[in-house]
């Protein structure tokens, strides 16, 4: 096998996010399988927030990518050659492919997917990483109770407006946090939460306390910054915060600013709790199952972002940290 | 009844920790009894970090003390006169009596004590708000098991060489940090701690380093600030952090600096839980019990730190807040 493939290569540190300077495109042919090993053609990539954190030497929960590895990223890939009795060509599978057209993998090292039960794109949003972050982080720990109000942060994005939706099916009183009219109106009209809160125009406590009179019982936290501070101040008793994302501090990683009014934790006896989706692989069926039958009840409609071609890849990212997408953002490589 | 009563009161605001001047003292007869009311003398009275907290206006758990208010405080009392059924003279109590020397009370407002049980002093410290503050932060929520290593900042503290104590018995590594070598010797020798850090020789996060080296999976928090910091750095995975108090930010209540490396909370998987004692008063009892056999059989030393007359109040509040005090801090009002 001799396909060409293109790689993303993370090729400079960046001290703030990154741009287009932190990349570096390589051209390569397929090397041949070993035994046990697949060869993938990958159909979507998919572009996060996390990305930043993965190319930081900040202490994380998976090693930093080093300067000149293929960027990490997942993706939705189809198996083009196998010499490994769990796949045959034509299968699909999914998990970390990296940010290139082609790849060889350990056949453990990606997991299957069925394409008959959705879209392939879904498997990268709301049926795939998004989607479940949104179903555990919320229902696990934040524990939503009918009547309760939940606030989301980035609530037009990838996680948020899963999580959003999974609100208001529980009964809640959702206020959505998202930048600009545009996506406010989406959360209004689309998603049908209770409230919104445009955060570019400023007094976000201010509009928080307008949005949640009642107080906050679970606040999704994607933000950190100025927001989180402004939901510490206006918990109820015994809320919840789940620490998802802090995108506000990814710009300046090695000296986050924290929150202040953390000692609100102690006066209202509330939690916060982070986590990442690995805590919660072994329960990725219950989340699929679920999202995916909502789907199908019309009670959830996931919304992606799909840009074409490995070349948008350090625009896509500019565009995350931008708050540029609307829903899941990932790029297609295929036709 | 006409007892001179002796009372501290709330005079003045204070911009950082409380000095001389946030406290008159005033002088009065105690007023007649109502039905259903008890008038008790206070043989003890509480000096606490929360302190700052109760005159600060920052939302907090309970309403601050108003100015020209008796300062609030928890006491140890014995009635003196009861127009209750629940109390005879001679009876004790425990609960918000206030800093001064006598007080009238609805008999509901304090809490029977049996003082053939242990002390008076107890009631005020190991068996009482601080004791059951360290039973269950560390076992409620920090859920230490044997052979994790718990790290506690104000270790020689009221609360601190309960949790200390507790969770030697449970069988963790424990790691006490304080300030000085004195109170140092005091957590190694005489609590038998695994390690000591003393906050004032600098490098908190090298002396963890050091002093946890398989990682922190519980700590016990009190002070906020730097140490926080440094832990959330070194947490385990799904390490928990019980926030009991932050000291080190009391000073600069109305613009406290937050936990930078809270971020910590997601790569880890950790939580970060706040609480008051009122979340767990209805389960006092249990820890009354455990604590108390827990003495009966050596397996705890209480440490009590007490000064005399109503007098010292001001001088008192200041102690704890430099971190002059030996265990739980209190004042003996009665000779």
């Amino acid at each position: 096998m001799s396909s060409a493939i293109t790689q993303v290569r993370f090729a400079k540190e960046a001290a703030g996010l990154p741009t287009a300077d932190t990349w570096q495109y390589t051209h390569d042919a397929l090397p041949a399988l070993q035994e046990g090993e697949i060869a993938v053609k990958i159909h979507y990539v998919s572009v996060d927030p996390a990305m930043k954190g993965w190319i930081s030497k900040k202490k994380s929960y998976i090693e930093p990518v080093e300067l000149g590895e293929v960027m990490r990223g997942f993706g939705v890939a189809e198996v083009i050659e196998s010499r490994s009795d769990f796949y045959q060509v034509g299968d699909f599978c999914t998990g970390f492919t990296g940010i290139q057209t082609h790849g060889i993998f350990d056949s453990r090292a990606l997991r299957k997917i069925d394409p008959k039960l959705a879209p392939l794109t879904r498997f990268m949003g709301g049926l795939g990483m998004p989607g479940f972050t949104a179903y555990f982080g919320l229902l696990d720990i934040g524990k939503p109770k009918e009547g309760e109000t939940v606030v989301v942060s980035s609530a037009a994005g990838a996680v948020g407006h899963v999580v959003c939706q999974i609100a208001k099916l529980k009964g809640c009183r959702v206020v959505g946090i998202a930048g600009g009219p545009e996506k406010c109106a989406y959360l209004s009209d689309e998603l049908n939460v209770d409230a919104t809160i445009d955060y570019k125009q400023g007094d976000i406590a201010g509009q928080l306390k307008a949005a949640a009179p009642e107080g906050i019982d679970v606040y999704f936290d994607a933000v950190g910054g100025e927001t989180l501070d402004a939901v510490l101040m206006q918990m109820n008793r015994h809320a919840r915060i789940i620490i998802c994302g802090a995108i506000t501090q990814y710009e300046n990683i090695e000296n986050p600013v924290g929150p202040g009014n953390y000692v609100q934790l102690l006066t209202q006896s509330c939690l916060m709790q982070g986590f990442t989706m690995r805590d919660y692989m072994h329960r990725a069926k219950e989340a699929f199952v679920d999202l995916l039958t909502w789907e199908h009840e019309g009670k959830i409609r996931f919304r992606e972002h799909i840009v074409e071609g490995i070349d948008t890849f350090p625009e896509a990212v500019e565009m995350v940290y931008q708050g540029k997408n609307n829903g899941k953002l990932m790029i297609k490589l295929v036709d």
